[in-house]
């Protein structure tokens, strides 16, 4: 088959980049990748770990020379600075891409420096773990996952097609919207949890100066990963915050208002109104219930019945 | 091996009772298991369950004659109601348990009703999905999970530690703490956090409305479970809330603060603040992190090692 992107730059080679250099070389994409970083240590760590046929190039400049496509890999907020170094160095011809988490603001700030001939085509897969450098990388990281593509209209729907091929060929679901609902979204699915996620560690803080006494350690189910989310970068979040300003404030007023109403209702002892508020939650979620959970509750059934279901006593 | 307890009443059969009961069978920890349940629906199916070596029987009062250990798997507000018809059928020297969220005030409810010469030793397993009922029972729900036992001054020490053996005997590791204290800790890792997802809920519901389109299926990483937290019961959530509501508003009170200076730090671009805020529960993360979280990472890494690292292009 013929390849989507005959040569492909990345630049920046923390979790996300070298992911995507670990995916295209297991998933045989491209033979012509070239990647580099920023930081000397990295880049020696990448000859050491030999990322399949990836070439480790020095400069920025060097690495997008001749690429079909560039995706820059490499914190939302220095993304503009990088399209700055390279876009004298761009293919007429070559799609631009990134991995930012936020979208409206940096595609603003990139697209004045884009040369005519290049299409821009954003991207945010949705993927990650806790760790972060080329060490953390997994060829596996954007399976099944969403990978949500903000094209700027100035981009052919050509360039579009391709981008989202490319992502599906590592293994993602591919979905395309304006940066602005993008940043919406995500505010409320990953920024606002992240900023209560944090908030909660606070508060577990402040109860174990009081009794002097682990509370952390009790985190049960979803919360225990929950727990991982605190261990996040601190630069990269305060970045993603401030980059994101408009739609995190608007999440965040709606959500502290109705923590306000809960605890008021918690105060008031008003049951009915607690469970009203629960219940809508509940609705939603169920009529939002995505094919893969149901096949997990499936399996999950299927798995009591096997295992767990044993014969009567009395017929034993 | 001399059992802990010869024999087990278990009243309740939902998802927590009826694990217990598959935990018991499974790991041949007591041949005398009995267990009912109030709904007669229930009752029926346990018979078609068949658990284990169980003998199902139609009265809470029936159940408890000559057990040696009771253990009250209802809805925590239904406790005490249990513990009044219960009372009078229980046996000398037997040990009363529970297996309820909230604490001190259920134990300050039950405690004048349990008759002198039994043991009042409540527990609260740390273990559960988002499915409820006989069916969703698991006999594995407790390995590795914390069990925090809260026995009342008067219960002898000989039943604490029979109540903990049992517990290790499920696999969990059990912690003994206060009520007051336990209600504090899990105010802060459960009930606060379960809060949140509702209100995180709310808020994309709001979103939805706005953009006529998707937004919590773009939740990556650990807030795709998160999600399913908001299928939880509402009425086992207003419960909860309003049983342990001092130590909840507290909590509650001290989150709701941070919030805000988390949106005013936000809406003042002050950088410095958000980091300094998310780099304290990067610290309280890091200095709580335990041992299976350590080996975790360790064996992610070497799965890293292992499956990913390929050999330069240049040595093939």
């Amino acid at each position: 088959m013929k390849p989507v992107f005959r040569r492909i730059a990345i630049i920046g080679q923390g979790l996300i980049g070298s992911s995507i250099t670990r995916a295209i070389y297991s998933r045989d994409i491209s033979s012509q990748v070239v990647i580099t970083d920023q930081s000397p240590a990295v880049r020696k760590r990448l000859l050491e770990l030999g990322l399949g046929h990836a070439k480790v190039v020095h400069s920025s400049a060097e690495a997008v020379d001749g690429a079909d496509l560039v995706i820059g890999c490499v914190p939302v907020a220095s993304y503009s600075d990088l399209v700055a170094e390279i876009a004298p160095h761009l293919k007429q011809g070559a799609v631009l891409s990134d991995v930012g988490s936020v979208k409206a603001s940096v595609v603003e700030r990139s697209l004045t420096l884009i040369p005519e001939g290049v299409d821009f085509v954003p991207a945010h897969p949705l993927a990650g773990t806790e760790f972060s450098g080329p060490d953390a990388g997994k060829a596996k990281l954007f399976m099944d996952k969403w990978c949500i593509l903000t094209p700027v209209p100035s981009a052919s729907s050509d360039a579009v097609e391709k981008v989202s091929r490319f992502w599906q060929s590592l293994g993602s679901r591919v979905e395309v919207m304006t940066p602005e609902k993008h940043d919406h979204a995500l505010a409320i699915t990953s920024h606002l949890p992240h900023l209560s996620a944090f908030s909660i560690f606070h508060t577990a803080l402040h109860r174990e100066e009081i009794d002097q006494s682990p509370v952390m350690q009790f985190s049960a189910g979803a919360f225990r990963d929950f727990t991982r989310i605190a261990a996040s970068n601190p630069q990269m979040w305060r970045d993603i915050f401030l980059l994101n300003k408009e739609p995190l404030l608007d999440a965040l007023e709606q959500f502290v208002s109705d923590m306000e109403k809960l605890s008021d209702a918690i105060k008031a002892d008003d049951g009915d109104a607690l469970v009203e508020f629960i219940s809508k939650s509940r609705v939603t979620r169920k009529s939002n219930i995505e094919d893969e959970d149901k096949a997990k509750i499936k399996k999950m059934m299927n798995s009591n019945a096997r295992n767990e279901i044993i014969k009567p006593y009395s017929s034993d």
